[in-house]
């Protein structure tokens, strides 16, 4: 068995807003930062395989264009020069965008979707594309974890997170419809932020009424700067008003109260997970933070209640929303299209628009529910995962399919139901692999809960057992 | 000049809902419904010009499979064999689907988008593409009114909607973002719904967040039966509960209190259209039912406040939520898309997302608004065009391009920042070109507008002027 190698105390993420001050004093420039980036994935990709395509060239021009701003002293950005990973999802003018599908192979649109024409207004570095599972769904792709490659990186945006977590690049983009930001994320230590449904523009990428756009990153500066930096240029979704919050990243703040969150993932979540996590709480209340759980007060026990489906939900939800392209997608290319997906699509199409209705309805219930505990505390704390990345030795031929191979989105199906904005901190390891703890905020306070995250980081010590 | 030919005292449209006896005792049959089809086609498209491409093979076989089908009683539904016209925005597996635009001549993902996939569900023949002003904008395609060549057919549904008017099929698919079913349909003589927003599935085709998808139909019950027929099947957008109402066309309900809603277009309306609408209104006055207007009450008045730029509102919101998309247009086909098109989005790219933002308050306020009046009456009345068609000859090299060449969408602006139903009922000619009268519900009430809309078509003697 492999040695899994996380340890929170020691590790260090690769950053970029600290690099800011040597691009402005000229001893350090964006193009050696790429190279920096360059040489990493030379390094760790052959194992992690977290990359589908770089663009080189592009890269080095854009960083080489970055240095001169700097050297000007006139950036485009924050982000000016930052090098940045998009998942395969999402449509790059000088890449193909091939959806870890066999069916996609060789699509090349050449246009850029929203967010990316925007990161590249901002200065940004598209580096290249990261393994996305297999159209975003549930089938992986070949990337492992960084900190262990028997195990999963998890998924949909198996290669964003592994990426940033093998330090190749210091953030890239994520698209979360159950749990595919901030699941990852957490199986490989980032910071990634799941917006507030609609915050960041999906552009030509529409995906479900529950996907969402979100960076995977190596500090929660970096984090919040590129999700800014995107939706002051392009807003967000069509019919949504985008992320609120302050150009810079918001400062730390304490919490007065917490709600704790079981939800459905807490009777099936390992033990020694679970007590690593009470000992995370145990620190909030240390410092004098009040924690409310599912039997301090009936409205948290309500909420808990009406998520307590979530993975069913969300399910039933995005395979309806799907289907109609699935189908096509099948029908047009009958071999380019996973024994995995073919299932989901089956369980699509045996439902009816009620099943649809009534999945909607459990949707806006659980949002109501949620809107009611937002004068009860400042946020809500739950886990990222359900314990660290699980091993995957992949399918076995003749051997019924593994349910989930990139992980369980028990705790992520929450907050992609509430259309809450989650953030996930690397806060804890559990036998040498990363476990995240998760913030949710009410819609539209992305910036509050990035800014509670924040004071986590600051203020609690990982924990590691 | 060309004579206008429109009497609404005379004019007999295509209906399918009263073919249906004649299917099941033999005397009739799909297959001899569609060759009547095909032969009006023949005699009018030379000069109405309302098809893309018809698909005759396939239609025959499906039309054959149809009166099987009725010979056996076992009809798939009551649209069973109804020869319907798909707009060219929409894709369908067996034609291309080229937008009215050269830079998407050729394309042809041969995939059915939902409704037309529900479409067929239900057994209706999809017989053909309809011609669309280019991408659903402004710049008008070959088609004429089909009462008078030299007069735009409105756009951008403008061949659903002539086609319809022309007689060559009972019903055809529109869609709406700012006014492109209703107005085209009101030029054109047609029933039309434009459904709550998100009622009717949209499939691959999201466009913006203000985009339906609509029927045109020669009478309210087909216009009714085909819009709920897709809707079973294919349920509403993403996100969005699908039209509400019964599985056969609503009963004619009489209203006892209408809103008169005058709408930016007031002002401007010519003295013809307007007295004859004013002679519309005291038809109802006859019959028992209260009209209120803005004078009559604060909140009536404050919707109008609120919807007086309506125009402005529809233009922001949808040119900044297109700008991605028709740049990436735009930079891959620089000669393909016309000067109107690029002239809009030069106005897209000079919006922030501040701009969009104060558009979708703008919105939201209305939105408000319209709910507020819900308790003052059963419906809002208005017109469904400013007068008849205007006469379009075309753009003329070296002037300036003609604004709005398939007509103004003040009238329909409303209930499309509204997201509410509209039905238009073609009751009025004005110098022998129908003008529509436009019944708008509540958010979710398309049921009910269309079972009001039934009743004035019942009641009501068509204004001639």
């Amino acid at each position: 068995m492999t040695e899994s190698s996380y340890d929170p105390r020691s590790f260090k993420a690769l950053t970029f807003h600290d690099a800011l001050p040597r691009f402005r004093d000229g001893s350090d420039t964006p193009r050696a930062y790429l190279e920096r980036c360059i040489a990493t994935v030379q390094a760790r990709d052959p194992v992690v395989k977290a990359i589908v395509t770089l663009n080189l060239e592009s890269a080095r021009e854009a960083a080489d264009a970055s240095t001169a701003r700097w050297q000007n002293a006139k950036p485009l950005s924050a982000i000016d020069g930052m090098p940045i990973g998009i998942k395969d999802l999402l449509e790059t003018h000088d890449m193909p965008t091939e959806m870890g599908c066999e069916a996609y192979r060789g699509n090349f649109p050449k246009r850029d979707n929203a967010a990316v024409w925007a990161l590249r207004q901002a200065g940004a570095v598209i580096f290249g594309k990261t393994v996305t599972a297999e159209i975003g769904g549930a089938h992986p792709g070949p990337t492992t974890n960084p900190f262990n490659p028997a195990r999963t990186p998890g998924g949909s945006s198996s290669g964003s997170a592994a990426a940033v977590g093998a330090g190749m690049m210091p953030a890239a983009i994520g698209t979360q419809v159950g749990g595919s930001i901030i699941r990852p994320a957490a199986f490989c230590g980032n910071f990634a932020l799941k917006p507030t449904q609609g915050g960041i523009n999906r552009g030509e990428r529409q995906a479900t009424s529950m996907s969402t756009h979100g960076p995977h990153a190596g500090s929660i500066e970096d984090m919040w700067q590129v999700a800014i930096e995107i939706t002051r240029r392009a807003g967000g979704d069509r019919g949504c008003f985008g992320l609120f919050g302050p150009p810079t990243p918001p400062a730390a703040q304490k919490p007065g109260r917490l709600i704790v969150l079981e939800t459905e993932g807490w009777p099936d979540l390992d033990a020694i997970t679970k007590a690593g996590f009470e000992t995370f709480l145990e620190q909030l209340r240390s410092a004098g933070i009040t924690l409310l759980r599912r039997a301090d007060h009936p409205w948290i026990e309500a909420l808990e209640q009406s998520v307590r489906d979530g993975r069913a939900v969300c399910g039933t939800i995005t395979s309806w929303e799907n289907r109609w392209g699935q189908r096509a997608l099948v029908d047009a290319h009958p071999n380019g299209v996973s024994e995995r997906a073919q299932a989901t699509l089956r369980r699509a199409e045996a439902l009816s628009p009620d099943d649809y209705r009534a999945a909607l309805l459990t949707r806006d219930a659980a949002q109501l529910g949620h809107k009611a505990v937002a004068p009860l505390a400042d946020a809500i704390v739950t886990l990222a995962c359900p314990g660290p990345a699980p091993l995957w030795p992949g399918d076995v031929a003749g051997q019924p399919l593994t349910p989930r191979p990139t992980g369980d989105f028990v705790f992520n199906a929450p907050s992609s139901m509430l259309f809450a904005p989650a953030v996930t901190v690397p806060l804890m390891a559990v036998g040498g692999m990363p476990v995240g703890v998760q913030v949710m905020g009410q819609q539209h306070e992305d910036a509050r809960a990035t800014g509670i995250a924040r004071w986590l980081v600051e203020n609690v010590a990982p924990v590691v057992v």
